[in-house]
């Protein structure tokens, strides 16, 4: 999808309706149209990019402050949340759906049914050979 | 639970075996002991706190920059996972059980069981009228 019709750019540079909590030169927070609990928004830089490694690694972690500053302040509002989910998802197979990179801010209530959904053989002891491998499989890759 | 009882800080000190992929100054991160798909990974702060609004904006936003960096590693890497999620509970009705806040790194597999429950009644239409109210409640409370 280009630039052009992507629904978040379009939201970002106001040419849609949209309910807008914060906006500055980097990122723009709004509320989800489809929300999983009430008061559930979407953090999004302003820059377009159908993932995270086309996000730069400062606008990354600006998206991560804003999101851990509407979430206080979800804790704070008279939405009466009582707790709170950041959720990314990053590729189809994460599910991804809309194809502008977005940081999910969940407010969550008690016994509200949104959640994690374990896998089959959740639980089972992974070795720590097993571990170390996967570690290091990660560590030589990892670029900071 | 005191710093001194609390696993992660363990880990943090390198008193208890963890299998570390990463640490600096502010962040470690270690392979989850009971993963939720191969390869799932935690981003701590150092210092303790068992939720975010104890850790520092700043600290919160490298927590995500580095998760981003582990998330692209984890993609490069021999795992062969083909996306990634990022993931944080922020409270005991968000699922937190361990509280010494931490990003999960989750990396995703074709289906591999992981993902969002749904609440009943997702996908509800919610008004423009209900979205501004409720973004409005968020934003007197948002400190920037």
């Amino acid at each position: 999808m280009s630039e052009a019709e992507c629904i978040f750019c379009l939201v970002i540079a106001r040419k849609v309706d949209a309910s807008i909590v914060y906006q500055d030169d980097r990122v723009t927070a709004f509320m989800d149209i489809q929300p999983l609990t009430e008061g559930h928004l979407l953090v999004v830089p302003n820059q377009h990019s159908p993932d995270l490694e086309g996000v730069s690694a400062e606008t990354a972690g600006w998206m991560a402050e804003i999101g851990r500053k509407l979430g206080l302040a979800m804790l704070e509002s008279d939405l009466g949340c009582k707790a709170f989910n950041l959720f990314l998802a990053n590729g189809e197979e994460a599910g991804q759906t809309v194809f502008h990179s977005h940081l999910h801010v969940i407010p969550r209530y008690p016994n509200d049914g949104f959640g994690v959904r374990f896998p089959p053989g959740f639980g089972r002891k992974v070795s720590r050979e097993e571990l170390d491998r996967q570690a290091e499989s990660i560590r030589v890759c990892l670029q900071v």
